[in-house]
């Protein structure tokens, strides 16, 4: 039979970037279009430590019923967390768990925005969030990034031209996808424009502290004094993501309308995996964890931009991120993008297009996107000299095109 | 500063029900108004093993991301499970996880449901799924059940009333709140309306394990075949809610877009519960287990019915229920329902007043929603001898007040 979808989710279709990206899961791929934390990140046997006690000694809270706000105990622990990592934090604050920080942006998202609503993100951005926003049909509109982040000028004249904007979205440390982090000055002027405009910023720090160079800018909810800014952080990059734990961090008043906007959608976040968050930070060294996890990723991104470095055609650029988990490669306009990446899946090395990151899909892209945190050091080696071979091949088949 | 909040969501305001609610986990309190399963139907055991052997033997797939549709083993498990306990499953058919069924039933609703389209439901009717529709404000509107289940004269007249009559949704076993369920014919009736006014059901079964007296009636689902039913089932009852795990099983082209609108939602289910389930179900005696559970409720339940036998005003009507967790006491009509219910809470005893069940909360109601699963025992003695005194007081003094 023929059913009737929603309009905001028939919109949502499959695309032919999530075709390319289906063919990046085949067994033999290197997986430079994933996202995935490293799994030597993961601190297991500190994970199988605690839950083995919580099991023991407290079974019946880990698997009752709980409260939609979260854990009480890890909603303490995280509001002291980011006080401390990231002076964040206003008595007019509240902070809920969620099931990922990608809940906290969806829910965010259906509270605030009504249909048709306008909606302003970095242009490109995390496509997770993109759908998250196109399924309440709103109007998406990017911005593009210039040196250090968004370009505000754009950003000024853009809301000019959409007054009805409620949100900005934006990831203002390591950005997925380019792996940039916007500069204080333009986090100051973001949140100058929030006054002037009335709107409210989301901000999504999935990759913070992930940092392994440079010096850490200051949030811009830190910056905040009105409650204008909604924070999500995650523990899918600083312990696993399997495990589903996020929060945010925003006014009460909207934190009261997030709560129940989830008890709505799935009651509360597995107790289990929020009790395991709240004993690893509390009882463990965090601190000391996340610097193992830096040393991991600075290796790692050393090794993929080195060996970029070595075999990538000289006319490709790219960015050379101080943390996060990606990069962001950028061929010349006469190459044509998408078959790159399709040339680079045949030769099995999967990576991102770029226009699968637009807030119009349909833009033209000439980027693609490299994750270095998930394939091993011989794949990154073996992957990287494969884009040396392919950029070579096709920067040279151009001017026999002309 | 004053938030702009979506009409969606603007219109889910908390109510004087709810602050019953609140009073209701005061600590003293006896817990007639909870939905908790009972803690000793918990396999703790089972799940401390089988959790400290996944984090043993495959910490990286419990900890690492995973697709949206949920662990590739449960899938297949809970597709055997269903056909064999429930006869469900057509060729066309697929079956997602989903955190908890609540989330199957929002993410259904999101599919399905434009702004103002209609959504029928049983009234009264499980308030965390009607909040879940009203948060996509979609026209709610609910039909009186009469012996039996759903009026089914009352449901063709409001599909004749609303054309826009996307979904029906109903909870045929063990109806939260009445605990009654919907007769064999009834649901075939539901079913050939279905067909004739073109909407999709949505079956939530998160009881149906859970009978201990009678016979099974087919599910809905079980007798669909067209694909007009959507059938959300549960570990909350047969396992433990804590873990959020549930599952969706529709037509395949359902399914598509219900895994789109998870993937916007919270990526997926938390993996380690996944993985749990598959265990549970496949390594250990899942149907001894059940029926262990319903011995735990058929005491229960049985020692609530004495209880209130012994004790209520016989002018107070109840049902009794043959599985489930609930009862549905039911004052004459001279009785202040919300009165009643207040001055229980006063008296340590919290009981759901019945119109927070209603499609339209400031619909009338007469009744209350008494759970016998989440207090002890001893809790269940006390608490009947408390409502008893005061059904006593209230009715006797209704002619004083003429």
């Amino acid at each position: 039979m023929n059913f009737h979808i929603s309009e905001k989710m028939a919109s949502l279709k499959p695309s032919a970037i999530r075709e390319i990206l289906k063919a990046t899961s085949q067994p033999g791929i290197i997986p430079f279009a994933a996202g995935n934390p490293a799994p030597e990140a993961f601190p297991v046997q500190a994970v199988a430590e605690i839950t083995a006690d919580i099991l023991k000694n407290q079974p019946i809270a880990a698997l009752q019923y709980s409260v939609s706000e979260g854990y009480p105990a890890l909603r303490e622990t995280m509001k002291r967390f980011i006080a401390q990592h990231d002076q964040i934090g206003q008595p007019y604050d509240d902070l809920i768990i969620v099931s990922g920080a990608q809940q906290g942006i969806e829910l965010s998202a259906k509270v605030l925005l009504d249909d048709g609503d306008t909606l302003i993100c970095e242009n490109p951005s995390f496509i997770g969030s993109l759908n998250a926003f196109r399924s309440y049909h709103v109007n998406l509109v990017g911005v593009p990034q210039t040196q250090g982040g968004i370009d505000i000028e754009t950003l000024e004249r853009t809301l000019q031209q959409n007054p009805r904007t409620r949100l900005l979205y934006v990831i203002p440390n390591f950005q997925n996808p380019t792996g940039t982090c916007m500069s204080l000055e333009k986090r100051k002027a973001v949140l100058e424009l929030a006054k002037k405009y009335d709107f409210v910023i989301l901000e999504d720090n999935p990759y913070g502290n992930l940092r392994f160079a440079g010096e850490d800018i200051p949030a811009i909810k830190s910056m905040d004094t009105e409650g204008r800014v909604i924070y999500c952080g995650s523990f899918s990059k600083i312990l696993a993501p399997g495990i589903r734990v996020g929060y945010v961090c925003a006014h009460r008043d909207l934190i009261s309308k997030i709560t129940v906007a989830k008890q709505c959608s799935d009651v509360h976040t597995t107790i289990l995996s929020q009790m395991i968050c709240q004993r690893f930070v509390d009882d463990y060294d965090i601190d000391a964890h996340i610097a193992s996890i830096r040393k991991i990723y600075a290796k790692k991104c050393a090794l993929m931009l080195s060996e970029l470095d070595k075999h990538l055609h000289p006319a490709i650029q790219y960015t050379r991120p101080e943390g996060g988990l990606f990069l962001w490669c950028t061929l010349p306009q006469q190459v044509d993008m998408l078959e790159f990446c399709r040339k680079a899946v045949e030769q099995k090395v999967a990576v991102v297009p770029g226009n699968a990151f637009n807030a119009r899909e349909e833009d033209p892209s000439s980027s693609f996107r490299v994750n270095f945190s998930t394939p091993t050091d011989p794949q990154i080696v073996e992957g990287a000299a494969i884009l040396g071979k392919l950029s070579y091949e096709m920067l040279e088949a151009i001017p026999a095109q002309r």
